[in-house]
Formats: C-alpha cells, structure tokens, sequence
C-alpha cells in the first residue's frame, strides 16, 4: 500500500545534524519509504551560507529564506535543527501555522518555550516530536511519553551532556585539573570553542527542564531548574571521592517530592557510589535511570551528541510525523495536567559531602558537631586528618534539606576555627 | 477534551500479571484518563478458576468464557495475558474480527506465528502491541519499532532471561553448580516448578525471534532462531571464563550478516569480557545491546520479569492503543518489506572457547592445531597445562563461521591424542 506521491520535508538547518539527516534520506530512501508507506523527499534546506558545498544536497534545493520555506503550504514536515530560541521560534510556529508537522533538536527553545510551540501544534493540529533534543540517539522521550505512559515516574537521573562527561571521565582517571581536562576535549572536538553551555550546565539544565515535563507531566521551564556548573570541581574532589567510593558526575536530576505534591529538577555535580551503573558511565556517552512505581529501575545508554546519532533520532521521529500525516492522525501532544509545582532547591532532600580546614586543637569536632545538630542535619560520618597544625574534617551528611544543608555550611563559615570550607559536593545514587 | 464515554478493556487471564494490570487499572484510573483523553474501563475479565478471589476485580466482571468476552462487540481493547499458543491465538483473532485492539504479553504466540496475528489485526484496521512480550517493563519494541525506524539496525544482543540470569549469576559469584544454582532460583521465585522454558532457552529464543524480525523488517519464527540451553554450563566453565577474564551468560543474539543479504538469531551461553557491560547485569536483571548504523551502540536496562514491570509495559501500550482508538488512526504494523533469508547456525561468524583433555606427550599442540589449520580456523591463544600424564588445551579461536569451528571439534573428537572434549563454548561480545 505504497503511496506514490512524496511526503516533503524542509529541513532548517545543515550543519553536523542536518547533513546527515540529508545524507541518510538519500542513502536509505528505500528503507524510510517502505517503513513510512510513502516516499519522502527533501524540498528545501534553509542555511546561513548557501555557497558552502553540501555533499548530496542538490543545489537548487539550497536556501537562505526559511521564512519562505516553511510557509510554502506544501511542506509536509519541517525538521528544525538550527538551535537557539529565535529566529526557530518564530519558524517552527509558522510552520504549523501552514500545516506542516515539526520535528525538532532544540533543546533550548524548547525548555525555554515548550508551551508556544506545543500550542501551535495543537492549535493546527499538527505534530511536534523532539526525539533528539535529549540524549542524541537514546531513545528516552517516547519511553517517557509512551512505554510509560501507563506507569508513574518518581525520578529520572542521568548524565545528559556528553562534554562534561568527558572532562569528568579525563579529570577521573588521569588525575588532570578541568582547565587540563577541558583542553583535551577541546582538542578532541568534544568541546566546543566557547564552552560555556556545556560546563556551566545550561544545555544539561534545558534536558533535564524538558524531561522533568514529560516524566510528571507539568510544565517546567529552564528557569526552574536549579543549575550548578562544574567548572569548580578539583582533583581534590576526585581525590575525596575516591576515599569515599565514589566517582563525581554531573547529573541531571528530576524527582517526585515523597507526598506527591511537588516535583524539583536540578543539574549539579555530585558523588556516586562507584557501584552505581552510572559511575562507569565513560568519555562523551550519556546514560538515564528512569524510575517508575511498576516497572521499577530503567537505564538507557548511548552516544548523547554527534551527527549521525542526533540524526538516527531525527528520522525515528520523521518516520513517525510522517505515518502520523498518511493516518491523518497526531501523537501524543503536551501532558501538563498534574499542574505538579516545581519546587525550589532548598526544598530537595539531598546529602551533602564537606571538607573543612580546621584548627587542630581539641573540640573542633564538637563544636562542628553542633553546628549539623542545630540545623536539624544528621552526620553520617566523619574523618579528621591532621598535620603540622593544620587539620581537615570531612564530613558527609545524611539526607536533608538542601536548605538546612546550605545554612550548616553558611554557618560553618562564620566559625573561628574553621578556616575555610575546601569543597562542598552532593551526594546522590544510593 | 476529555471524552466522557470510556473505552472497553477486556482482560483475558488474571494471574501475576493480570492481576497488577486490573489493579493499576482502578488505582491509576484519573492519570490513565487523562493521557488517553477518555476514560478506561474494565469490560470483563476472563478467567480459569473463577473461584479465586481477586482483589480489586468485581465478581460480576469475572468469566470463563473469554470466546463471548472478545466477541461482545462493544470492547475497544483486549488485553491478552493467558501465554501459550491456544486459546490464545484464537481469542487474539477473533477479537480482531469484533473490532477490538489487542495487547499481548504473549512471547510464544508471537514467535510462532506472529504472521497471522497481524494479517488479522491489518485485515481489520486495529492495532497489535506487545511490548511487555520482551524483557518485561524495558522499553524495547517500540524503540526498535519507532525510535529506530529512520536507522538501519545491525546487531541485537541481549539478556533476555531473568531467570537464567538469576542462575548463572549465582554460579559465577558463588561458585555453585548448576543443580544447586536452579534450587536457590526456584525457592527464591525465579524459577517455575518445571523450569524447562527458561533453562532451554525457548523462552529467550521467543524473545530472539520476536526481536529479529521487528530489527531487520523481516519475518523470523522461534524456527529460524538456533538455540542451545544453559543446563550445561558447569563450575569448571566458570573457572575457565575467569581466567580469560570472562564470565558466562546466555545471550540472544541477532545479527544481519556482513553482506547484507541475510540476517541470523541465535540464543546459547558464551563468554564475554568483564568489560563489557552486559557481564555486569546481575540477579534476574534484562539488558539489551542494540547497535545501528546511525545511532551506534544503545542499551536498554531493567527488570525483565515479574507482575508489576510486565504491567507497566501493558499499560504502556494499553495507553497508545486507546489514544490510536480515538484517533481513528492505528499504530504501525508488521514490516517485513526486506524479506530477509535466515541463516542456519553454521553461517554464523563467532569464536570458540575449548578445553581438551589431551595426552601429556610430545607433538600433541602441533597435531592439534594441524586440525583447526585444515578447517580454516585460525587459533588466537593456546594455553597448555599437564600434570601426572594428563595434560589440557586451551583453545581460543578467531572469528570463524561457527560451521568450520564445529567440523573443527568433531575432528578432534576422533583424535588418539585428544581423549575428551572437556568443554566448548563461544565468546561474544568484542
């Protein structure tokens, strides 16, 4: 039952992503037709620079007016992969507005303004499908909007930026600073010139907006997400962590509050137990735990970023908006009827791991002591070292509020001895 | 624009599965409304012994004579969780013909004769999911089916039994044999009384056959999968995978060959690295490789069984069904467009582990390897041990069609200086 008259896709965007979205449409056109049940062919590719030579991406399809392209009336689906808030704002809601299905990368736009594009969508009674705009090819928002769908997710945790992961992975085993760590990625192509989005953990706190969504099904924006970046973390902290078991990642954290009432997101980095299977989580891969009350523990893993990967995402999504076309139908549109509020940060239960320099003198560790019990903190444990008059104490909580955590330690810092707070890390994964 | 009519769920079987469905069903009742966009509810629940008390099921809901319940007509969705080939199959299709939507648990149905599941399901406009038929509550059909559909997979390769998991995690940890290893299985609840589809591995080869043909968009039957049992597998297989610094599991394993023009699936146990991440999926865990063209490596991780996961998934495809149901449209159907020839076994290329009792004398290595040299198998390591006129080999092989690795052991089996083959098993996982 092969249709014969292509679906057309306009695709915005060619750069690493869109050209191997042009590439595979051309190379596998025979497989997408057969599985979609019509062709699909590209009807125009929107750039910046149309001089550029594009392998496989005939010349005359080459614009710069995506304007023009995505209001010509006859694009089936617009594949959006240009990234940033305008102008794909403004195109993606054109696009619907002229009756075509949109599927994006755009992590940013969409935790930014998910709700303006999700309600042209459903105002034109087309798709929005946005596979790719977490975790490259891991499939991870259809199982969350989907496989799920019958389930109730209480936590998604996860290593969702490919770049930190690896100047983490780097700093881990060779023992390197991040500035040494940094360079290399840089060398490497897994960082980019200016990497500020990645390290100071935008891009992860946009995934982590979109999948807390999706997971408890309200609407949380970049703007909620607590973010902390991870351009603080020393060799010292990978030396503190490895005394303790532990591995330090940068996570992506989405819970459901213990009633029910709440949920938080945040992106910060914390220990984890080197036992926890995101621990072995190496180099540029991404890996999320999803948590649900029946199915129990999930993981998925797989390149998070990359062309070809980004893309394989892109045209399972393609593949969908399209049968969804030729069945006159649409998927599953935006699920925000909890209305669950997103909590502030002080409001996570948490642990906490701190070095303190200290004075050594007799009843430091009382008086630190008491310090916790005053803000309602339980210690879990505690080691002191000491030498040359120096001491240092390392403490590592038990779960409690981030607020009470963050008082003891504001409070710690007023202390006469206690010289200075060395670090401060988060402890999750347990 | 929530539709007040609900749609009709008729259960068929209400057993450890059923049961939790029925019950998520009543308890979740206003979340799965709100995702479906119409309320669900239960139509009728078949059952064997109607006797039984089940909670959260109302008496006047409950029959045996499932033939009238998927013939009412006013059922929107059958969910099938009995198992086994008959009535199954029967119910299955003739549920289609009264206009149903059916969601199946049921791995064997579905590997043996799938074909004529979904020519009822096409035949009739509705759809047929079943993804809690594969490693339970683990997202996996619908990302191969979906997610995966703009990519081109190569490589499936998987835990897919959690109860054979169970057993050889418990040999390698505690060194047990496999006797004393299926006894803790069956007191802990893994295993079932008569343990055979688990441990011959016609369980895992279901799962293979189901996997295989939604992978590489072809038909393959639990016929066309080569299967071998784990009851074999001893203490001393063990103690060899460590010293290769391996352990053992039965993996199910799916592979398009080199070519192209054909694809194979397969379920034994094999040694793979301890590096590799499948060796570290412990207790009656799932875990899932899929390696595609674009996309790379995924994996897919968690509780393969049991009757709150295996809900979960249920639920999951309950909720699209519904949805597809309102939409007049239906989910995607089988796609076996590639048509692709299953191997036998002996195309498969893979390496062998074996061990040979051999006589402690001069020559015997070079008589040896002289037989690997005749059937075109080249060695990678050799290890030699003797004591008191008793001598063993250690041999491991490169990659070579697992015909010539098996003409290669039956030539050595008829050796004079070859007294026994102590044991032979492959290595995956490179």
């Amino acid at each position: 039952m092969m249709r014969t008259r292509p679906l057309k896709v306009a695709l915005l965007g060619c750069g690493v992503v869109g050209s191997e979205v042009a590439r595979i449409m051309t190379t596998h056109a025979g497989d997408l037709a057969a599985r979609i049940g019509a062709p699909v062919e590209l009807a125009g590719v929107a750039v910046r620079r149309p001089s550029k030579v594009r392998e496989g991406v005939p010349r005359e399809l080459v614009t710069t007016d995506a304007k023009a392209l995505v209001s010509r009336g006859d694009v089936d689906v617009v594949v959006e992969v240009i990234g940033g808030i305008e102008p794909a704002r403004t195109l993606i809601t054109t696009a619907f507005e002229h009756g075509a299905s949109v599927v994006s990368a755009n992590k940013a736009l969409l935790a930014e303004d998910g709700a303006t594009l999700y309600a042209a969508a459903g105002k034109h009674g087309r798709d929005l499908y946005f596979e790719a705009a977490v975790a490259g090819a891991i499939p991870l928002i259809r199982p969350l909007r989907e496989s799920l769908a019958g389930d109730k997710v209480n936590r998604v945790l996860g290593i969702v930026n490919g770049t930190t992961n690896f100047i983490l992975d780097k700093m881990d085993t060779s023992g390197a600073g991040y500035s040494e760590a940094l360079d290399e990625a840089t060398a490497l192509g897994y960082a980019e010139a200016d990497p500020t989005a990645d390290v100071e953990a935008f891009d992860a706190a946009a995934k982590a907006a979109i999948l807390a969504g999706i997971a408890f099904h309200t609407r949380v924006r970049l703007d909620d997400v607590y973010r902390e970046g991870m351009t603080e973390v020393t060799a010292a902290d990978f030396a503190s962590a490895k005394q303790m078991g532990c591995t330090i990642k940068l996570l992506a954290i989405c819970e459901r509050a213990a009633d029910g009432r709440s949920v938080t997101a945040r992106v910060h980095p914390a220990m984890i137990p080197l036992s926890h299977p995101l621990a072995s989580v190496r180099e540029a891969y991404n890996a999320v735990f999803v948590e649900a009350e029946a199915a129990g523990r999930l993981m998925f893993y797989g390149p998070g970023a990359g062309g070809a990967p980004t893309a394989s995402a892109v045209l399972g999504d393609l593949v969908a908006v399209c049968r969804n076309k030729l069945a006159e139908a649409t998927g599953p549109g935006e699920s925000v009827y909890t209305r669950l509020p997103v909590s502030p940060m002080g409001e996570v239960v948490t642990r906490y791991h701190i070095s303190l320099d200290v004075a050594d003198k007799p009843g430091v560790l009382a008086q630190v002591a008491t310090v916790f019990a005053e803000h309602g903190v339980s210690i879990d444990t505690v080691r002191q070292t000491g030498k040359d008059g120096e001491a240092s104490l390392v403490v590592v909580t038990h779960r409690a509020p981030d607020a009470a955590l963050s008082g003891t330690v504001e409070a710690l810092r007023t202390m006469d001895t206690v010289r200075g707070v060395a670090s401060i890390m988060r402890v999750e994964g347990e």
